[in-house]
Formats: structure tokens, C-alpha cells, sequence
């Protein structure tokens, strides 16, 4: 296939960006370095238009087709942030920023996408325009949210989006994916406990939070048990639990719950949002304590359109002959955003036997780039095709 | 000591009466026998005045001193009705009446009591009133109430009230006794818990009330774990936990559940009441269910007056030599109901080494008579003292 | 579409058949007037070849096509046991066998394989063989196990199996199919909780099985909120709780807990076996009570294989234009036996807006037996193809 | 009545020793002013014998009655240490010691003590041996442990002891008593659940230590509601439940509970011991987690002895005209090793409407001097009479 070849040529040189971008991490939208490197390369390719600060650190670019007879406008999109970790790879290209990490291979999602960029800006073999989307913050800061609410999708006219992320443990180079919900709904919760404080030998003048808490603790687990459909998937859990004071024997006043809830639809988004808040303040009431909860919704769930999974499935298949039915992921993605704003896909790329995302021994596998690069380009050449 | 020696002399006698109740055994109110039995008795020992009818079926006697420049007038009650228990004694005496049962000895009481009578209607050795009250439906009928309702303390002018039980393994003949809360109030509870039913296979299409109750019943634990005064006493007991459907398949729409609540103050009764109400029904409400309970009160707290006590205490060391420090009871005595109208006190006597109450081998210990009969006429001559 | 017209002809008689069948219940194996009825008509058809009595009282046909060069030998199956349901349609052909009701719209099922035996039998118009497989039994009587322990795979060399479902609330004679998993395995479970009875007043000389029982409920809620992945399904649901005795005093000495547990592969079946064991057992221990479970594997999971899926959904798609992607049930379907022991796929075919199954007011689409009859020929000329 | 007129003259100049110790308050065993002044007073009182160092530093004193024709020896003993509390009573001899003070009343206790030693000395009305007992440590050090440890009962000849607290919310210089179980046995546990942490979204990967731990506070409930004897007390207090880490994603690998168990009974404090343990290691075997349990014993519960506790009450009513029944008390008292040690009682004397002792605010009332220092000296003419 001419295309993998195309970018056997480009892949030392891609190599070399991604490694650039993992010894140069950085957070959130704190990304000056890496802003900077990915504007000066997508104009080095000669994009048509380069356009910095969008989404607050964003970068956009505009490769136009050959011909455009067909008004398609298509966003392919990868994140370039890092996480707050110590590297521990013990990599000659390691992390040069102490205590954080490209730990979740966006530097390799990046990479590939430049690399693609060079690809179409020099072959320009389709009919429509490719929008290159590189986004900040994924990790944890909404950078795809900020990138839609600034006007992207409508300033380049936007109509479909595709997104991509590296999968440790799958073959490198292979392709997943699936229709409809693919990753979750990542919420997160507070629940303060008040009751009463007092001395732990005269319980009867106390309201007892220690008790209150750990009975809601065991409420919240019938949200997923008994209410969510069980042919559905969900996820509550209480990670924190803590009581006001840590004395043997000082009855505590206040205990504070945190959590987090994963749902893939926004019926049960509902659903378990309203059980958490009735679950908790009913049971604190009938102590005599109150809870106080304070949901904080966090990426929305990412739901691959049907047309576009199949076509992004197809691209997938021309380049590694196959594509896989990828599983449900609880874990969140704000890839998420770009999905509730137009139609697309996300797909899976093989990263290979290595540690998993986010482990401080994680590294992006480089020969995932051609599959990566190549994908890229054959979305934009197949879902345009040359006039 | 005299009074032992006079009821030595009668002790074969009241044994007789007291194994003829033994083998007549009548339920609750349903006494017509034992009734005319009692009222026969008194006649014969020529008591002042015989008055049956009292509370539906009691029987009160008066007994007037030689003198009464005291004007006092003390009661004594005995109970006299039996179980709905099958007799498993194999006595020779033992109940014709089947299925029904003098199974906590309110024969043996009734025997001591007429005893008492038959030696202060001989003696009248004392300056005063002594009014004999024989009282039906002891065993959760309310005979007690029922026959202060009917008026009987202000008819009779009573001032002080005393009883006495039996009480298996302690010392025959032995006395114990306490001031203050002496017996439990004894009320009963119903919670009716309604949710949704379906199928076992579509727990989010159902209100499961079995998880649910679950919940209460944890939730109930609280009460003498958290909010009863640790320095105090109570019990709550959920005693039966029924689920609608006993099927495999179907999440029951209802479940109910029963149970037994002890306390020995009001205060901590009104306490147990209101937490057990809201436990239960602001945890349904948690789940979308609803509880309604149904609280019924028992037998108050039986409660001790302190000087009545005192004298109680005396008059069974002049007899035994000593009497001991009762401990508290969980079980409950509808004598409470006289205590609340009246000052007195209520005591234990020694049953030897017998079975429990209410157990089908039981049996009231006749050796227990002489002490008995000896109190009732100690508590009246020392109280009431001749001129 | 030649199938469909052939059948339109058939349409009236096969729905006389059907409510013949109605008129006739019966349930399980005892299924006398209903395997001879379908008999006498596989024979009238001119099957090749008709027995009864496989799995007891299944029917098995054989019918060649023109040719048998492929050596292929397909399996159909229908199911046609009767409900123990009061039937409440009103319908002229109801039930005459009171207490007993089609209410699962197996007599739909059978008319329509019939039918299907019918056309089958007279066009042969395929390369090899197709056996007609009539089981009793799959209201939980394990009908379709019997016939496979019976031997019948290998008696016909059978290399395929198909069935076939009605669905209500789904439009009358659409397709809904998925690979994979699709019913679930039915276990029940009983947990029998042995403590020490007593006095409701005195909790200290008893272990409390309703208090303990209570624990193991919400326990057992853990199985699917904690150790179920995620992104699988499962059910594990309480569904009777019965403490021995029902009076306000007594504290049972035992508590017998039922229930069911729904999964979908052999590794949470096992998971949740063992997790349901584990947290009854170490929780009744806890409190020096012990659980005795007893876990009864029902059904297995029923689990479409990959590429008779797609031949189903195909032959679904030429019968009605298209075929849906079903939902997981959690209902479960002893066709799972015949599909642990041949590859093959189960389709559901839509009932219309009818009451659910199971209901007493539930009725066979006949509106609908066009589309499974054609399908179940289609299935077999498409996958036989005539030479 | 002479003793009380007796302690009028002193009433200012034991004030004085009180407010210089309130002033220069010490804590647990490192008291050497306070060693230091009430060594000096004891020897300028004119004992017959004064030994420091007894206990680490603890002081003990004889003073001989005129005769010794009894033999008897009594120990009379006082606590001397202070709190870790930062006094917020503003009184012009509030503690120089910043974040020490005697918020117990201990500063009362020992120059109560010492007035009666004075007296004592100087009058020596009596026929055998009184005992001093000035203690360091009450306040959770274990100082009474440590002087019954180091042979002062065997080295003096110590045949009953006796004890004093001050009681806030009780009319000044009021006395209340009680025989048997007075204070509680007051230990400590800790529980360490310890199972497999990770991401919130995986719980399928972990084992929940908070859903473990949950259980295990609700588990602990039922020592109290269905374990103790009603007619007893006790308390067990969860007081903090601390995971290990308190992010919102991460389920944490260790929970840790602590709490505090009250008893009045060794019976009931081994119960306690032994259900808290089986109870949290059952329950987190349930779920695979394991539970280690350190439980603490601190304190035994105080035991006041029958005879002495008459003599203890008579010797107040002698001084206050009655002694009142005291309740239980929940709290611990370290003077119970001196009462396992030797017969003896324990008093509580009114301290009028004051802040409760441990508070900030509390001051040890100076009114209550003639009363307690009435009753040492009471407790010793009466118990040893002079000839």
C-alpha cells in the first residue's frame, strides 16, 4: 500500500519529533514549548493557514485538497499534554521536566499527526479541506471543550471529527473500535457528612458520621447493583473517606466522601446523579445528619457516530487489513466534546507489550507511527477522494 | 418466726389450691373457673367484702384490720392466668385443659395470695385495709389496666400496691428486688416496606424492598449502639423479615418486617419510637421506597417507688433473712400499670431449680408457698402495724 | 420475494396450526397431544425421516434437499412448551387446558418451523440436509439439554443449529440479532442462615440470622458494583428473605435467603459463584452464625457464534430488507445448551404491540409468521444452496 | 460536726496549695514541682515517713494514729497531673505552663488531700495507719499501674483504698457513690484493612477497602444492639476511618479504623475483644481483604467493693448529711488498679455549676475543700476509731 510506504520514508524523522516532545513535556494549558514547536512544523509543511491560541493554547491547520468540489471540511485531531509524573523509563530522551511526563503517549499522537500533516500538505490528494486539530489539556483540563466553545468547529466549518489514542497491550500498529458509547462519562463527587460531634464513650449525644457515612458508602453501591439496567454499564466508587479527626476517641463532626461515577449514556448520567444525591442525603437524614453533595460533572461520555465508525473502521482495515470490535473503556476522554459537537470517531492503535498509560514506566512505541500516519491519511483520501 | 410457722400449718392446704389451678388452666380473660374458684375461697375465709367483675373477669377481696386508726390500705395482687403452652410436665396434676398451660406460675401466685387471705381474714393482726386483688389476662391481655380503668384503686381507696413473681433458678424462698425500673416496657413494631416489583433479571425496573430492609434493619442496630444512653438499657429486635414472593425469580413488591422494642424509661421509649420511625422511613424514602410503621405500645416500664421498695425489702428479710439486689428484666409485667397508678413495689421469689417460664416443663415450686404467703403478710402487718 | 409469496398462501393454514397449538397447551416434557400433532404433520409433509421421543419427548425430522453434495446438515429448532398461566386473552381459540397458556408464543414458534418443514418438504430446494428439531421443556425443564444429552447432534450429524424467538413491542416481522453473548445464564441460590433463636428481649444468648442475613443482602450487592468488570453484565438479585418464624419475641433460629444471578460468560458465572459463596459463608461467620449455599447452575449463557451470526442477519436481511443489532437479554433460553454443542445463531423476530411474555394477556403475533417462516427457509437455501 | 469546723480554719490556706498547683501544672509522669511541693508539705506536716520516686514519681506518706492496736492500714490516695489543654479561664492564677493545665480538677484532689493530711497529722484521732497516696499519671499514663507495680500495697501494708473526683453539674460538696462497676474499662483498637487499591473506574481490578471497612463499622454496631446483655453497658465508638489516599480516581489499598470500646465488666470486655476481632477479620475475609486488629486494653473498669463503699457513703452523709446514688460512668479512672489491687471505694464530690472537666474553661471550685477534706478524715476516724 502506497501510503504506508509514504511514511516509511518519514518515520525517523517523526521518531525524532515524537522524542522531542516526550523530553519536553508539558501540563494542562502550560504549553508554550510544545505549542510553539507544533505551529513552527505545521508551517514548515506549508499548511494553508496556522492558527495558534485556539482553546487557549490550541493549534489549528488548514490543508486544503487538490480540488474542493465537494465542501467537505474534515478535523483530524490529536492532544499534546502531558501528566504530572515521574518518569521512570529511564529513557536518553526522558522527561528533561522534572515530575512531568508524556505518560499517556501524546507526544506519540502528536507526532503522527504532524507527520501526516507533512503527508497531505505535500501530496494534497483529496478533494475537500483536512482541518489538523492539536488540543491542550486533555488531562483533566477540557482542552477539547475550550477548542469547541472558541469557535472552532464553525470558524473552519468543521463537519466531521476523528481522534486517535495508542492501547498498551494491543499489537502494534492494529486497529479497535466500536460504534456508539466508547468511553465514559468521568464524574466526580463530594459528599459532606455533618452530624454531631463528641466524646466516643457517650455516643447517645452525638450524631455519629462515621456510622452515617459508611451506611451511604453501601447505599451507593445498589446505584450500580439495582438501578442502572444491567445490560448497561456503569461504575460508583468512593475513593476517600475521611473523618474530621483521627483520635481514638473524639466522635468526629464531619466526614467528607469523595468519589467518582462512570456512565455511558446521559440517561444514566441522570439517573445515577440524582440516586447519589438521594441516597445520600435521605440516609443522612435518618440519623439526624445531613449531606451536603456536590457533583461535579467531568467529560461527557464519547460516543463514536455510526456512519463515521465505519468509515474510520474502513480506513483502519485498508491500512492494517483488519479492524478490531474495541471494548467499553470506563476511562474518560474530552475527545468527548468534538463528538457532541459534529459526528466522527475514535479509534485504537496498538502500542505494543508495554506498561500502561499513565504508569511512570509508559512509553509510546514508535513503530505504532506508520499505522497512525497512515490512517490519518487514509480517512482524509477516502472520505475525499481525489477528483 | 410466727407468720412462717401459720403457713407451715396451711402449707398442704394452699398446695392442694394451688395444683387444682394447675390443672384448670384458663387463657387471659376467659377465666369463668378460676374466677369462681378465687371468689369461693375468699367467701369462705370470710373476707369483708368479695367483689368479682372487676377489669372483666378480677376479683378483688377486702380484708379489714381489727383496727383502722391508720386508715391506710395497702393492695396485693396476684395474677391468675395461664399460656397457650402444650404441657410437657407429666405431672399428675397437669393441665386438662390442652394446649393451655399454667406455665409461669400465676397458679402458684394465686395460691400464695389466697393463702395470705385465708391468714389475715383469721388474724386481722394489723391496724388498717388490705385490699386482695386477683387480676386476669397478665399474659399480654392487659388485665392490670383493665382493671385500674375500671376504677378499682379509687373504689378501694388503695393506696400502695405490691406484687410478686416466681423466678426459676434462684433459691427457693429467696427474695430480690430493686428500686426504680424494675421490668421493661414492652411495645411492638411493624414496618411495612413498598417498593416495586418485577423480575429478578430487571433490578432497574424494580424498587427492591428487600435491599431495603436490609437497610433498615442495620440502620436499626443504631439505636442501642448510638442514641440510647449507654449508662441506660433497651433492646430492639426486628424479629421477622418477610418478603412477599418466596420465588426465585420475582423482586417482591413488599416486605414486612416485625419486631420487639424494650425500654425501661419513657424518655428513652419516646426515643426509641421517633428513631425507629425515622430510620425506617427516610431510609425507604433513600430509595425511592416508602415504609409506614406501625408502633405499638406494650406494657409501660414497671417501675419500683423507693419507699415502698424499701419496706418490700425489709418485710422479705424479716422472712428470708435477707433480700437480694434484683437485676433488671427485659421482660415486661402489666403489674406496671398498677405502679403507675399507685405507690408499691413488685418482688421476686426463689422457684428453685426449676425450668424457665413459659417453657412446657415448668413448674411453679410449692416449697416456694411458706415464703411467699410469709411476705404478703409480713408487707401488711409491718405496714399497717396493730394497735 | 419468491419465499415470502410461497408462504403468504401457507399463511392460513400454518396460523390454524398455530392455534390449534393455542387451544392445546402443555407443559415441560408432559407434552403428549402436542408432539403427536406436530408428528402427524412432519410426517404429512413427507419428511424423510420423523422420531419422536428424543430428550423424552422431543421430535426430530429430516428432510434431504435436491442434491447433498455440500455433506452439510443444518439444525432448526423450535421450542413448544406452555406456560403454568391463567390465560386471560378473551380469545376464541384460549386455552381449553385451564391453568396452562402459551404465553411465551412457543405455539407461534412450532407453527412457523412447521411451516417452514412444509415448504422445506415440497421445494427441497437446497444442497443438502436440513433437520427440524421440536424440544419441550425450555420453560425450565432443560428440554434442549435433554435432546443434545439424547445424542441428537451426532445421531443426524448436525453442524449447525438455528432458532428463532418472538419479540414484543418490536415491529411484526423485523430481525434483531448479535454475536456474542446474548441470553444470560440463569442461576438461583439459596443461602440458608443458621444462628441461635431466643427471646426478642434477649439478643445477647442469640446469634441474630436476620441481622446477619440483612449483612449478606447488602454483601451480595458488592458482586456486581465491585467485581463485575465494568464493561461486562451481570445480576445478582435477593429475592426472598423469610426468617423461620414470624412473631414479634422469637429471634429465628434460621433465615433462608433465594435469589437468582445473571451473567453472560463462563468467567463472571464462575466469579460470581465464587464471590456470592465466599461473602455469605465469611459474613455469617463473622457473627458466628453459619450460610450453607446452594448454588444451582440453570442455563448456561446463550452465545451466538460469529460467522452463523452473520448468515443469520444476512437471511434476516433478505426476508425483511434489514436486521437490527438486539440488546443483551438477561432472560435466559436453553437453546444455549444446543449452542454450546454446535456452532449456530439465535434471531428474534419482531410480535408487534403485544403484552409482554409471560403475561396472561399475551398472544402470537400470527401477522408474523410470514417473516419467520421465510427466514428459516432462507436460512437454509442460503446457507445449502441448491446446485 | 468538728472536722468540717476543723477545715474552716484551713479552707484559706488550702486554697493557697490549690491555685499555686493549678498555676504550675505538670503532665504525666514529669511532675517535679509538683513531686517537690507536695513532698515539702508532707514533711512540714510532720509524717511519720514520706517516700518519693514511688511510681517514677509518685509520692506516698504515713501518718500514725495515736495507737495502732487495729493494724489496719488505709490508703487514702490523690492524682496530681494535668492536661494537655490550653487554659482559656483567664484567672489570675491560671496556668504559667502554656498548653498545660489542670482542667481535672487534680490540682483540687491533691491539696484536698494534703489539708487532710494535715489534719491528720496534727490530730492523729485514730487507731491504726493512714496512707497518702499522691499519684502522677491518671490522665492516660498509667500511674496507678505504676505505684500498685512497684509493691506500695506490699511495702506499706495497704489493706483498702480509697479515692476521690471532683463532679461538675453536682451541688457543691455534695457526695454520690456506687458499689460494684463505677467507671469503664476503656481500651482502644485499631483496625488496618489492607486490600488492592486502584483506579476508581476499575473496581473490578481492586479490592474496595472502604466498601470492606463500611461493613466492618456497621458490623461493630451489633456488639452493642445484639452481643452485651441488655441489662449491661457498653459502648464501642468507630471514631476515624481514614483512607489511605483521598483523591477522587484512586480506591486506596489500606483503610484504617480506630475507636474506643468501654466495658464495666471483664466478661463483657473480653466479649467485645473477642467480636470486634472475628467481626472485622470475617468481614474483610468476605470480600478478600484482610483486617488486622490491635486492640488496646487501657484502663480495667473501676470496681468499687460492697463494704467499703458503705463505709464510704456513711462517712459522707456523716460529713454532707447523705450521699447520693452516682450513675454510671463511661468515662475511665486509673484509680480502678489500686480498687483490683485492694478493697476500697471511689467518691464523687459536687464542684457546683462548672464548665465539665477537659474543657477550657473548667476550674476546680474551691468550695467543695471542706467537704472532700471532711470526708478523708471521716473515712479514717471512722474506719479506724480511736480507743
Amino acid at each position: 500500500m502506497p501510503i504506508k510506504n509514504r511514511f516509511a520514508d518519514l518515520h525517523e524523522e517523526i521518531t525524532g519529533w515524537r522524542r522531542h516532545l516526550h523530553e519536553n513535556p508539558e501540563l494542562l494549558f502550560d504549553t508554550p514549548k510544545t505549542s510553539a514547536f507544533i505551529t513552527e512544523k505545521l508551517k514548515e509543511f506549508g499548511c494553508d493557514e496556522v492558527v495558534g491560541g485556539i482553546g487557549r493554547t490550541g493549534v489549528v491547520a488548514v490543508i486544503k485538497g487538490k480540488t474542493d468540489t465537494s465542501g467537505k471540511v474534515i478535523g483530524l485531531r490529536a492532544d499534546f499534554d502531558a501528566l504530572p509524573i515521574l518518569e521512570a523509563t529511564g529513557l536518553d530522551y526522558a522527561s528533561k521536566n522534572e515530575g512531568v511526563m508524556h505518560a499517556c503517549g501524546h507526544d506519540g499522537h502528536t507526532a503522527m499527526l504532524l507527520g501526516a500533516a507533512k503527508y497531505l500538505a505535500e501530496t494534497r490528494n483529496f478533494d475537500g479541506t483536512a482541518v489538523m486539530i492539536f488540543q491542550p489539556a486533555e488531562e483533566g483540563g477540557g482542552g477539547g471543550k475550550e477548542m469547541v466553545d472558541d469557535g472552532m468547529m464553525e470558524r473552519w466549518n468543521i463537519q466531521e471529527v476523528y481522534g486517535m489514542h495508542n492501547w498498551p497491550q494491543a499489537e502494534v500498529g492494529s486497529f479497535a473500535i466500536r460504534p456508539g458509547p466508547f468511553f465514559a462519562a468521568t464524574d466526580q463527587f463530594e459528599i459532606a457528612v455533618e452530624g454531631k460531634g463528641g466524646h466516643g464513650a457517650m455516643p447517645h449525644t452525638v450524631i455519629d458520621t462515621t456510622v452515617v457515612a459508611s451506611h451511604i458508602v453501601l447505599a451507593l453501591q445498589t446505584i450500580v447493583s439495582r438501578n442502572v439496567n444491567p445490560v448497561e454499564n456503569a461504575v460508583v466508587s468512593v475513593t476517600s473517606f475521611e473523618t474530621e479527626s483521627k483520635a481514638f476517641n473524639v466522635i468526629p463532626q464531619h466526614v467528607l466522601l469523595k468519589g467518582t461515577v462512570r456512565t455511558l449514556t446521559t440517561e444514566n448520567r441522570d439517573l445515577a446523579e440524582e440516586r447519589l444525591k438521594k441516597l445520600a442525603t435521605a440516609t443522612a437524614e435518618a440519623y439526624g445528619a445531613t449531606a451536603t453533595v456536590n457533583y461535579i460533572r467531568g467529560y461527557p461520555a464519547m460516543v463514536n457516530s455510526d456512519v463515521e465508525t465505519t468509515y474510520a473502521a474502513e480506513a483502519a482495515a485498508s491500512v492494517a487489513g483488519k479492524c478490531e470490535d474495541a471494548p467499553l473503556v470506563m476511562g474518560g476522554e474530552d475527545f468527548a466534546y468534538m463528538l457532541e459537537s459534529r459526528p466522527g470517531a475514535y479509534i485504537l492503535v496498538g502500542n505494543g507489550d508495554t506498561a500502561m498509560v499513565h504508569h511512570p514506566e509508559y512509553n509510546f512505541n514508535d513503530e505504532a507511527i506508520p499505522a497512525g500516519c497512515s490512517w490519518w491519511a487514509e480517512v482524509v483520501e477516502s472520505r475525499m477522494p481525489a477528483k
